[in-house]
C-alpha cells in the first residue's frame, strides 16, 4: 500500500512544516513587544492551527493531540529560534522564508492527509489550502497585522496551485514521494516568485 | 418518520444557502482588490464556514466533505457571480440580499439539522443562529470590514427568532416543510426590514 | 477511580465559570451600542467559546451540546448582568474580574477534561491555556476590541502556569480537589496581581 511506504515522508514534512511555522510565528512576534510566552503561544498557534482545523473539518484526531511529538517540535523551534532573536540581527522580512516554506510543507502534508482518508479530490486540496494558510491567518490576528494571505499576493493561490499538482500527479499513478516533492516545490517557487518578483494574478476590482 | 420525508427539502434549502452565501462573498470581496482565487477563497469560507462550525460543533461529519456537490454549488455560484459583476453595474448594497436570503437558508438548514439529531431545543436553536451568521462574519473577517452582525442592526436576532420560530411549529406538530417555510419567511422579513426600515431593537448601553 | 469522585467539583468549576464568563461579555458588550440579542451572543461567545474549541480539539462531545444546563446557565448569567448593569453604575474596568475569575476556573476545568481523556501532560496544560483564553479573545473580536490577551499583561501566561501546576500537582498524587483550588488560586493571584501591580514578563522586542 503506498499510502503506509510514505508514512516516514509524511510525518517529517509535517513534522518541519511545524517547526518552520512555529520559527515564523516567533519572527513575527518578535517585532511586537509581547513576553516569552505571548511568543510561544503565537507559534504554536502558527504551528498547529491549520492542521488543526484540517483534522476538526475531516473529523480526525488531532494530530498534535494523537502525537505529542508535533508539539514538542513547534516549543523547540520556537525557544530555538527566539534565542536566535536574542543574538543576531535578522532582516525584517526573512520571516516570509519559513513562512513560504511552511506553507509549501503544510499544503503537501494536509493535501496528503485528505487523499489518504478517501476525500473527494476538490475537498483534498481545499484541506491542502486549509492546512497550509489556517495557521498563518491565526499568526497574523494574533499579532494584529493584515493577515499576509489577503494581501493580493499569490499566497492561497499557490497553496492552492500546489495541492491541485499533487492530487493530479496521485491520480496519474506518480509515486507519492515525487508528487509530494513537485508539490512542495511549486508551491514555494510561486509563493517565493510573488515575494520576490512580486507577482500577482489581475486583480479585477467590481465596478460596484 | 417526517425527519427523512423532508430530506429533500432539507437538501435543497441547503445546496441554495450555499450558491447564494458564495455570491454575497463574491459581491463583497468584489469591492476589494482582491484576485480571483482570493474571491473563491472568501466565496467558499461565506458559503461554507457556517455549517462546518454547526458540524464540528455537533461532531457530525462536515457537510461538504461528506457531499462535495455543496462545495461544487459554492464554486459555480462564485464564478457566476465573478462573471456577472464584470458586465453589470450592480448596486453597492446588493449583496446585503443575497446575505440575507442566506441567512434565512441556514437558519433553517441548521436549526434542522441540529433537531433531526436530537439536540434539545435551546441548542438546535443556537445551532441554526450558528449555521446563519458564521459563514457572514468569516466572509466580513477576510474582506476587513465590521462584520454586518454587529452593526446593531437586526441580523443574529433575525435569525434566533426564525430559529425559535422553527423549533416552536416542530414542536406543536406542524409538518417540517410548512415550518421551514414560515422560519424562513421570518427571518427573511426581519432581516429585510431591518434593512429597508432600518428596525433596531432598543440599544442600551450601560451607564458603566 | 479520583477521575470520577471529583465530577461533582469539576461540574460546579464548570457552570461557575461559565456563568462568570457569561457576565464578564455582557460587561464589555454593554460599553458598545448593542441591542440585548448582540449581548446575549456576546455573552454565549464568551462563555462557551473556549470549552467549544477544547472539545472539538480533543473528539469530545461539546459539553453544552451534551449538557444544555451549561446552556441555561450563561443565558440566566447574561441576562442577570444585563438587569444589574441597568440599575447600577459600575466601574469601567470591573469586568476584569469575573474575567479573571473565569480564566482560574476554565483553566482548571479544560486541563482536567484533558487529562480525564489521558491526553499527555503537554496537551493537557494546552487545552487547559485553550479553555480558558479563547472564549475572551472571541469576546474582545465581537466587541472589536484588541483581545486583552495580548496586551501584554499576564494572561495566558498565568493560564498556563495555573494549567502545569494543576498537570504537576496530579502527576505528584495530590488529591483533584486541592490539587484544582491551588491551580486557580494561582491564576487568578497571578491574573490580579498583573492587573493590580502591572506585572509583566520581561519584553524582549528584537531588533529586527
Amino acid at each position: 500500500m503506498p499510502a503506509l511506504s510514505i508514512e516516514p515522508l509524511i510525518y517529517g514534512i509535517g513534522l518541519a512544516g511545524v517547526a518552520v511555522n512555529a520559527a515564523s510565528g516567533v519572527l513575527e512576534a518578535g517585532r511586537k513587544p509581547f513576553d516569552l510566552f505571548g511568543m510561544v503561544v503565537v507559534a504554536l498557534a502558527a504551528a498547529l492551527g491549520g492542521g488543526s482545523l484540517r483534522d476538526m473539518l475531516l473529523d480526525r484526531t488531532v494530530f498534535w493531540v494523537a502525537d505529542q511529538s508535533y508539539l514538542v517540535a513547534a516549543l523547540l523551534a520556537g525557544v530555538a529560534t527566539f534565542a536566535l532573536v536574542r543574538v543576531v540581527r535578522l532582516p525584517p522580512r526573512l520571516f516570509l522564508l519559513p513562512d513560504a516554506v511552511g506553507l509549501a510543507l503544510f499544503t503537501v502534508s494536509g493535501t496528503q492527509a485528505a487523499l489518504a482518508m478517501g476525500a473527494p479530490w476538490l475537498v483534498a486540496s481545499l484541506m491542502g489550502v486549509v492546512t497550509g494558510v489556517f495557521g498563518g491567518i491565526v499568526r497574523d490576528v494574533l499579532c494584529n497585522e493584515v493577515p499576509l494571505v489577503f494581501t493580493g499576493e499569490l499566497y492561497a493561490t499557490a497553496s492552492w496551485l500546489g495541492a491541485l499538482l499533487l492530487v493530479g500527479l496521485a491520480a496519474a499513478g506518480v509515486s507519492a514521494g515525487w508528487a509530494a516533492l513537485a508539490a512542495a516545490s511549486a508551491v514555494l517557487v510561486v509563493r517565493l516568485g510573488a515575494i520576490r518578483f512580486r507577482w500577482r494574478l489581475p486583480v479585477f476590482t467590481a465596478r460596484n
